[in-house]
């Protein structure tokens, strides 16, 4: 069976050939980490025409030359600040702390005008830290795209990962203007739209919308008695299906962005002693109005859609 | 465009000629509560070729007639005891707390031999009270089908909405093993998998396995700041889909169902406690364990499909 991401990598092999010019946002962009996330910007790239060059980095050589075959990548290194020498667009897919030690190891090698961004879940601590740590000329401008996948690895890509997406910008006090252009028109070209916000804004809002589900999903995983399986359907699947993603990814995600998840965690809470009170004391009336108010908020994310 | 109730209808009536006896399992099926589980158990029992006739029964004369005209039902009927004299079958698929006052409201006008089953999420209660409520020669054996959707309403059924699906068959004290068989032969040509089980044994299961995922992902629906919106991404809305579920349907299985939701609610709490913690001491070690363990929970179910 041909999967999507076989497909994704035809049509990366398909369509790199040289590009009209105008369409070419940069010369070499480098991707640090080909995991889903980097293999998709790669197919992405790759299949728009948006660069002349695609340079994937990792730290595991075998892993990169086969990403390379598949048609994500023009070039393969294991030698971060090699390749950094030669980028005009480094983007970091890797975990969320191993990002500000991967930029400050690269940055130095980095030519003036290369600019430098991420695609990790928080951007506050990153943001903070990178924002003065950079040499001159070199630019940071954080970036999250709201896309992904309990999926992992370059084998799921997909050119059309950020399609109709959000991804969220977060420049620091130190960018250009021209520098949150060039970084938003990237996403803009991988099909995204781009919301620009503070970092700190943007951690509280996902540790909400992303973090907060991700650990009551775990949860709900957990609470799940072995000899029940056979009896979760279709309901406890979608509920929990992000409790798949990769445990060290998540871990950074929540250690990193502990204080909002809390925060959030601690206003749902009281919304299931709402549900806890009501079913104690059988108060129908009181269960039904907590999911009439439930089933707006969510008829709503579907008008949004 | 064409949906998928439609193409369901479509082969509902291209397929509904007169069937091989053999695979006849009852003459006259009558459904009570047309909506999404009824309008599906109708319109596969039609692509099936299971009975003779179709007849739904319910409040709304007009929705039933388009259930007729849409081509699920060979007839409508407002008169629930009038139908239940020419039925060998009756399904009730109507909310939880409206089972059994309608099934004693039909049993006395049913021919004997006739056997009454249900499609209800919780099944103590109904099953201890319909145990020796209907006259001799009526049997009820319970029934849930582990189907069902966000959606709702007979535009959604589908002929094919039990297949591959797990249906728990719930037999009261006084069933006799001829009709608990010819109720679990029902499922079984409606192309699920039967599991019989206890009652009480069947309420604790789904009250983990499918209300306290309801009861979550609608606190986790009302967690939602309004302005967050925008960012509640794939992840949020695979987490709040059941949220969308009818409110009443819920309200009555949640108020039914109450006391194994707290149970399961309860272990589910410690289990976030112990992210709280982790989260509160940024002991990333527990978080990566807890997550770790979740994954291998999700992972679980993913090969069981």
């Amino acid at each position: 069976m041909l999967s999507a991401a076989h497909v994704a990598t035809y049509n990366a092999v398909a369509m790199s050939q040289p590009q009209d010019a105008a369409d070419c946002l940069f010369e070499t962009v480098a991707i640090a980490g080909v995991g889903l996330i980097g293999g998709s910007i790669a197919a992405a790239l790759k299949q728009r025409g948006l660069c002349r060059r695609v340079m994937g980095v990792g730290r595991n050589a075998e892993r990169l030359a086969e990403a390379r075959q598949r048609g994500l990548l023009d070039e393969a290194s294991v030698n971060l600040v090699a390749a950094a020498a030669r980028a005009d667009l480094l983007v970091f897919c890797t975990p969320v702390d191993r990002i500000v030690p991967a930029v400050q190891e690269a940055a130095p090698a980095c030519r003036p005008g290369t600019i430098i961004t991420d695609a990790g879940s928080t951007k506050q601590e990153i943001c903070r830290r990178l924002a003065t740590a950079l040499p001159a000329g070199i630019e940071f401008v954080g970036s999250h795209p709201l896309a992904g996948s309990e999926k992992q690895g370059f084998e799921n890509a997909d050119a059309n990962l950020f399609a109709g997406r959000i991804c969220v910008v977060t420049p620091v006090p130190t960018s250009s203007r021209a520098a949150v252009t060039r970084v938003a028109n990237l996403w803009k070209a991988l099909g995204a739209t781009v919301v620009e916000m503070e970092p700190a804004a943007h951690d509280r809002a996902v540790g909400e919308t992303s973090h907060l589900p991700h650990v009551l999903a775990a949860a709900l995983a957990l609470t799940l008695s072995p000899g029940n399986r056979n009896l979760a359907a279709s309901g406890f699947r979608d509920t929990t299906r992000i409790a798949a993603g990769d445990p060290d990814v998540w871990a950074a995600i929540l250690q990193e962005n502990a204080r909002p998840v809390l925060e959030s965690l601690e206003r749902c809470e009281e919304i299931v002693r709402s549900f806890r009170t009501a079913l104690e004391a059988g108060d129908s009336d009181k269960i039904r109005e907590l999911l009439v108010a439930a089933k707006a908020v969510r008829d709503a994310l579907n008008r949004d859609k």
